[in-house]
């Protein structure tokens, strides 16, 4: 497919989604769709660009030649002249940036909620958040708005919203790809970081945007060995979350991993450091003197939960720094001595999944809990890949894998034993996008492909569900050619849906105008007796579209 | 000679030059006695010993197993278990440490009179200071009472001292010897540095002191390129030292350097952060607690100024730090920039020599003015050696070579061409320890050697000179031997001395009891005519103390 065909279906799919608060600039189609002919005449002319024709969405406090910066602040942004590096590599590669998404206000919060452009509602469940501070950019992903994201990643801003809606989240090594043209949080522990659907995709992406490093430290033959803290050591978790994150390592272990417990004491004090101690006063250095001026005028854009973080931390004394910066020494030997030789830790990603309601009820001890397991990888010197780890109650759940400097490539071979290869299904009802249940895909850690037709051989009915369902059924003669989507779950999602799935839908092999086929949601030939025959609407959407003005 | 006759000389020495202050806790000579038996038995037993018997000092905030560690306040000591590793390795290697010597409180100063055990005086002038923080250290070295020192150097504590009293001072790159056992000053930038009498000297002591480390940088091949700042890029200096900077500059360029201009500005930006921004705090988070209390109870043993900086030091706030840190970053690489391929940059090593009325009458200023050259360095994570060259009016000159990170034993070369070997002198009046011309000899980088005696072949007369001096005659018949000292001094020392010396004094060879020859001073005949022959005395000292019994 051409690049600009993939533009147009992108843009159509973002005004299927109708989540407006995702983008803080979103690029006019037209604008994009001629960037996207340029990638394919490069391709043409025989260029060979490995993200060619690849859509991406930016995070909002990162450079994009022609869009303004905000770092979800109106009154902050500026004009870059030109590209950060990050993102003139992805264009390097053929990729077309749709737009800046929306993000906690200076990429300080992990919750989603802090911005003047308006709360980020999560790509599963719209009642609670997204979680940030890379909320726009982890639910384009999620929704299929784009193929992937730029984030970025101080306090686990790049790993949270990937846990929360179901994506994958790579976070790596501090240092590896330039933060040149990010507006800093924390300048010093600052990382771009990747949000795709599947960890081949984050890691491909990744090669493209780092700097040269050198060799990876190598690894000690023999098994997978992963350091997985007892349930115990864990601390409060979400119901059933510890239970999900057993089964993660459970599946490691099935792969041939070996288990191992390891002692959070250390990760927990750099956690604590983070916000509690001084480094938060590199947050004053980078945006304190425009926040105390933004403060002093009365500037309604100033998120109020931030500008007093950010306020705050103008007061935290350097001697403090220095005592905290012997600490964080001390509690990173003794991280490293509890990760040992394995090849990583296995932490749910985050801890919890709160309503808006939860949130503004005790904005910062709700963010400080959602950071408990991500706070210390930067300051440690670490590097992460979030990765869906299947739903808990209808809600995406994530795993997290933690290692040394360097380790991305381990860390992904590790995160694939996790993760089957995808498989499509078809849809043609309630799970189209826009409809009720189109958000147990995303929980599933599902992908929106393509909209698709069925082969000219199918009927669709009303069936008596709630909520309304259509039943399709094959025929041998009378049949029409019927809109769908095709989506992409992991193999552990579909299992999940079929295991789940009310009578009188089953899952079966559909046949698709283009000749190709992909498992899809059918019904039982009894739930047809009675039901209405609605094939002449030319499709779900436009069935209940026609059955509302008829009212 | 024996450890233990080196160890009798050396207490000896420190009786007859009475600087009490130089020292916090001197041993008992007994103790130093016995390790030096300890020292002899080793090497009896064959051991090789490359400071087999070196007699040191060690600064007063470095620990010293079974001293206690004062950093120069009563109330902070300890007594620390185990030596240091920058002590244990040169006892390790034979030397035998006689004591701790007097700081600037918490080594914070480059005055030397910022001491609850008394203002250090200059080996030279005793009006004026001696420098510091390592004062004790360098005059210890400078007066001859010790081998070697170890001092500490954060701001210029390694160097502004060395330069004051005419000794060699080596400021490592920052992390080459352990500080371990070092009570901090600003913990990340402090080093261990060494006093001694010659370059070759402090040179081999580094490498015993040092850690393994990385080869230093290579050297592009070709003539030696020295960067020189324009006379009037240095600013105010003390009457005389521009030249007498320029002369050094001079003597490389005779020697085949390449001497170029080099901009000071990021230099001096970096130095001015030092005291000026946020790195002091990192003096109170290493021992603003303790001053807090101990000023709370007004403990009398807490320097007012020291505890004024340490105090104030406390309420920086840490986003300046963050701020800092960057434009330090900035002025790193401009410096380095500045330096480009020259193998060091020459400065004077202080730009004055402070009274201490001068001090007195403006404690921090005066402070400032001496670390103008100095306090950059370890902030840019150079090296330096500062090294005698002169002197002006009277006083030790010094300059300094600030190299790039690991290039100590280029700067070591390279100080080398501005240091001739040095030549002996024997002594008998006014020079000695103790007499009125003895700071001279300090002056012009002397350093004593021993105690002699002529062969029995000299008379001695009373000269009417002022200040009285003798008149040591060889004779034919009805010598007799008679005792002085033999000193060691840089050949422009000598040169220096000769170029100077009134009449009737003359220098020629003096011959020794012990066979061997040294020039020295005798007389002209002429002077001879009316003096009284004091030879009966049994040396000059003798005679002087004769006669005032007399009176």
């Amino acid at each position: 497919m051409s690049a600009v065909e993939r533009v147009r279906r992108a843009y159509a799919r973002i005004a299927a989604v109708d989540r407006p608060e995702v983008w803080i600039d979103l690029r006019p189609e037209a604008e994009a769709a001629a960037e996207a002919a340029g990638v394919d005449a490069r391709v043409a002319a025989g260029e060979r660009l490995p993200l060619a024709g690849t859509v991406c969405a930016v995070k909002g406090n990162i450079d994009v030649a022609g869009l303004p910066t905000t770092a979800g602040c109106p009154s902050y942004a500026y004009r870059p002249e030109r590209d950060a590096p990050a993102v003139a590599r992805l264009r390097a590669a053929g990729a077309v940036v749709l737009g800046t998404t929306n993000l906690d206000q200076f990429a300080t919060g992990l919750v989603g909620t802090r911005s003047p452009y308006g709360a980020v509602r999560n790509a599963v469940d719209p009642g609670r958040i997204s979680g940030g501070s890379s909320s726009g950019s982890a639910v384009a992903v999620a929704l299929g708005l784009v193929d992937l994201a730029l984030g970025t990643d101080t306090a686990g801003s790049g790993r949270v919203p990937a846990a929360l809606n179901g994506v994958v989240g790579l976070k790596p090594t501090p240092g590896l790809v330039p933060t040149d043209g990010v507006v800093p949080a924390c300048a010093s522990l600052d990382c771009v970081s990747v949000f795709a659907r599947t960890v081949d995709e984050a890691e491909a992406v990744l090669r493209l945007l780092a700097d040269p490093a050198p060799a990876a430290p190598g690894r000690r033959p023999g098994p997978w060995r992963v350091a997985v803290p007892a349930a115990d050591r864990l601390g409060v978790l979400a119901d059933g979350w510890a239970a999900a994150n057993a089964a993660a390592a459970g599946r490691l272990a099935a792969a041939g991993a070996e288990l191992r417990d390891a002692d959070l004491a250390p990760f927990d004090a750099a956690a604590a450091l983070l916000y509690g101690g001084a480094f938060v006063a590199e947050r004053y250095a980078a945006v304190g003197a425009f926040t105390d001026a933004a403060a002093g005028r009365g500037d309604p854009g100033l998120d109020p939960v931030v500008a007093g973080i950010v306020r705050a931390a103008g007061r935290v004394p350097a001697h403090r720094l220095f005592a905290d910066r012997v600490e964080l020494e001390r509690l990173r030997a003794a991280a490293l001595a509890e990760l040992g030789d394995a090849d990583a830790l296995l932490l749910p990603t985050t801890t919890w999944h709160p309503t808006f309601a939860e949130v503004a009820a005790d904005p910062v001890g709700a963010n400080t809990r959602l950071g408990r397991f991500t706070n210390s990888a930067n300051l440690l010197g670490l590097c992460a890949v979030a990765v869906p780890a299947g739903t808990v109650g209808g809600l995406p759940f994530g795993v997290m894998l933690v290692g040394p400097a360097r380790t991305e490539e381990r860390l992904a071979a590790l995160a694939r034993l996790l993760t089957a290869p995808p498989v499509r299904l078809a849809v043609f009802g309630a799970h189209l996008t826009g409809q009720p249940l189109n958000g147990q895909l995303a929980a599933l850690g599902g992908r929106f492909v393509a909209e698709v037709r069925t082969a000219p051989e199918y009927r669709m009915y009303a069936l008596d569900t709630l909520p309304p369902k259509p039943g399709l059924v094959r025929v041998a003669e009378g049949g029409a050619s019927l809109p769908g989507e095709l989506w992409e779950l992991p193999a552990a999602g579909l299992g999940a849906l079929l295991g789940a799935l009310p009578p009188p839908m089953v899952l079966g092999p559909v046949r698709l105008a283009d000749g190709s086929g992909a498992p899809g949601f059918l019904c039982e030939p009894a739930a047809l007796a009675g039901a209405v025959d609605v094939t002449a609407a030319g499709g779900w959407a436009a069935h209940l579209a026609s059955r509302t003005l008829s009212v």
